[in-house]
């Protein structure tokens, strides 16, 4: 008999059917027992009243793997329709431990360390599996809708030879007779290869040697990784961000229906407009409506980053804004200044129910103005040299952004901690599993 | 204007249209000047015969991006099917240097050192650009084939804590007070979601500390990784395998026409039934058709699988051909014994055109078989606590395989070197760009 689904069993009602699964749950309600079979679907509840199966079920720990033939049954108030009755058990692994963390309640009684010390119990949880399944989601859509708009994939390496950014902040590795470095951008190379492609992207590993174990950190993460030459201005690049987050909001919302009701969340409003705004009249705006002068700070505090997404959703119904223009002192030398004013730059933030979730700008696209910005900043220009070369041979006017994958699942699911939307996270307490 | 790419202008001809790229040759015959504009989808030739727009050109360099507008017309000798008549040039971005390899050649003339130091440029070549388009295609026919197969996308974490397979290979990193290494394979993590998701796969980065410089190794480089549970045996793993590797190739076939054309390559031959022999048949083969005695061994040399493949492709019209049944004693302690004969595994390469680009097996499910099988190996089951944690708790039939993205797209397009299939190869003298 061929195994099935659960979510294919309500179209088979009546007949025998066979499934396999992990048993989730078992009740003993006298002389019926409930069994509650995990598929990668959904649960299977299965009465079993037959005495020998009852025998052969007693000493069965849950997260065994079952196999099991029946009778499906109509059951309305079952979510997937149906249940079996009259099961017969086959035990494929039987598991002879208890867990150490129940998967099976509505909520999981267990704090975030002993939930990632036991990941191998904690990830079956339905609770938690949705995240990752959302996630999963997520990483599609974005590939979806970057190929539709012509953007190349490329796979960013993840050592590299140069500690040019943040040079305190870098993992060193022992490479054969040398140092080297795990890499904090795909920066050098998503922007090489818009004179290859003009459009790409990459999923790719960052690395940050993050001393503090913030709720909005880990040591190594994923970015969505994105650049696109041929542009006429920074807003092109923020109206791409703009439609990629709603379109990877909108196909979540239709792929994922059962896993927002499990784990019960609501997906960010992300209305037709986006407030942008540059970063001084944020400041403004935070002055007027709360009263907290930060104005000619250089940059929004995480403190600011709530502020501005209430106000924000106060007078705009919208979950997303883009903060732009933040000085030039603060940006990396090769954003490009605001011609209008240099002090300023075509940079942008976008902050997402009060947490950055990309940054991104404009570039500098010529080789000589380039050279001066690195000087500017105080920096020597044969650093760069494998950066400058790009710029030696010809760009367009070309900009990009990096999202954080896992931030960005944070707040979408309104998690309270980004180890939460972080299948294995690493930190400065935590290397394993 | 709107800007028309090179592939969307034999729909415009007859009118006037505008144009972006990068000055890819410019060839002076006299009183005209022919531009070869090149975009992301091809060549736009440009026939110059205006003076003024001659003497603009004069002193413009190749790579120069440019934005050209002018009349498109018919042109049947063009493989774009028109040319741009009476062009007026914009500059938008002006070369002062001239490049250190030529890309405009029908080859390129240039070593695989000075083609990988000069990335920048190299990449822009047709001939290498065209390799990268096709691997991009590759990427996305995995994931299309794996998706549409009930797998989930899963995130590998790169760093891991300890160093449990093959020590002496492994990359070193200060990961703040302690020692942590670079992963060599997901092997732990993608198990460990069979629990969650049933199939799973990951695009995930490998490292190897190889000493040497080889044609088929690098130190970091990319793995399909793929593993699904509820499996009959490891047939059905193998038949995945050889299912995937068909529909990426069936898609590069039909999507990479021109790119195919541009490199002059010829993807392998995957016929409907692929042959599937122990290790022990094809050293008899071996040794029956070549008269070369490498029975007993317990692997095949690099040799060993040039010659298999030769002899496969004679007696079958196929370039792939899947051995099974390597020793016990040279496979990973997880690897299923088979049932009939011990010393043997029911495991599995793939080797495609004399190389071996994908390895895997059935794996043992059972907790207590698994402990047993790693004693046997001499080594400590406390060093696998996290790895036998996923087995403690419930797990079915299952197995799984890693395949070389950059060796799948090396032997796809019979390419000499895996540099060649890799943007940005690091090995043991390069760590650049």
């Amino acid at each position: 008999m061929k195994r099935l689904y659960s979510n294919e069993l309500k179209e088979h009602i009546g007949e025998e059917v066979l499934i396999q699964g992990f048993l989730f749950q078992k009740r003993i309600m006298g002389n019926i027992n409930f069994l509650l079979i995990r598929d990668k679907f959904g649960i299977v509840q299965c009465v079993v009243k037959d005495k020998d199966q009852i025998e052969i079920l007693k000493d069965v720990m849950d997260e065994s793997v079952l196999e099991i033939t029946g009778n499906c049954v109509e059951e309305k108030r079952s979510s997937i329709g149906v249940e079996i009755h009259n099961p017969k058990v086959n035990i494929i692994s039987k598991v002879k431990y208890p867990l150490n963390i129940e998967i099976n309640k509505p909520i999981i009684n267990a704090n975030i360390d002993t939930i990632l010390d036991n990941r191998a119990i904690s990830l079956r949880s339905p609770l938690i599996r949705s995240v990752f399944n959302i996630q999963a989601q997520m990483a599609k859509a974005f590939r979806e809708f970057a190929d539709k708009n012509g953007s190349k994939e490329i796979f960013i390496p993840t050592i590299v030879g140069s500690a040019t950014e943040g040079g305190s902040e870098l993992f060193e590795i022992k490479y054969y007779d040398k140092k080297a470095y795990l890499g904090q951008s795909g920066q050098l190379y998503k922007q090489m290869m818009v004179g290859v492609f003009e459009r790409v992207y990459a999923i790719s590993h960052s690395y940050r040697a993050e001393k503090f174990g913030t709720s909005r950190h880990t040591s190594e993460f994923i970015q969505y990784e994105f650049e696109m030459g041929f542009i006429k201005d920074y807003m092109d690049v923020i109206n791409f961000g703009i439609d990629i987050i709603r379109y990877i909001k909108d196909s979540v919302e239709k792929e994922n229906i059962e896993d927002l009701k499990i784990i019960n969340k609501e997906l960010p409003l992300i209305p037709k407009n986006i407030p942008i705004m540059k970063l001084k009249e944020a400041q403004d705006l935070i002055f007027e409506k709360e009263n907290i002068d930060h104005r000619g700070e250089k940059d929004l505090s995480p403190e600011d980053e709530k502020l501005i997404s209430k106000i924000i959703k106060d007078l705009y119904k919208s979950d997303l804004v883009v903060i732009t223009h933040y000085p030039t002192s603060k940006r990396p030398f090769y954003t490009m200044p605001d011609p209008q004013n240099p002090e300023e730059t075509l940079s942008f933030d976008f902050i997402l129910r009060g947490l950055e979730i990309l940054t991104g700008s404009q570039r500098i696209h010529e080789y000589e103005q380039l050279i001066l910005a690195i000087e500017k900043k105080g920096l020597d220009p044969k650093n760069y040299e494998d950066y400058l070369e790009i710029f030696k041979y010809g760009m367009p006017h070309e900009g990009g952004f990096g999202m954080g994958f896992e931030r960005l699942t944070q707040q979408f699911l309104s998690l309270s901690n980004i180890r939460e939307a972080t299948l294995f996270p690493r930190d400065v307490k935590r290397i394993t599993p």
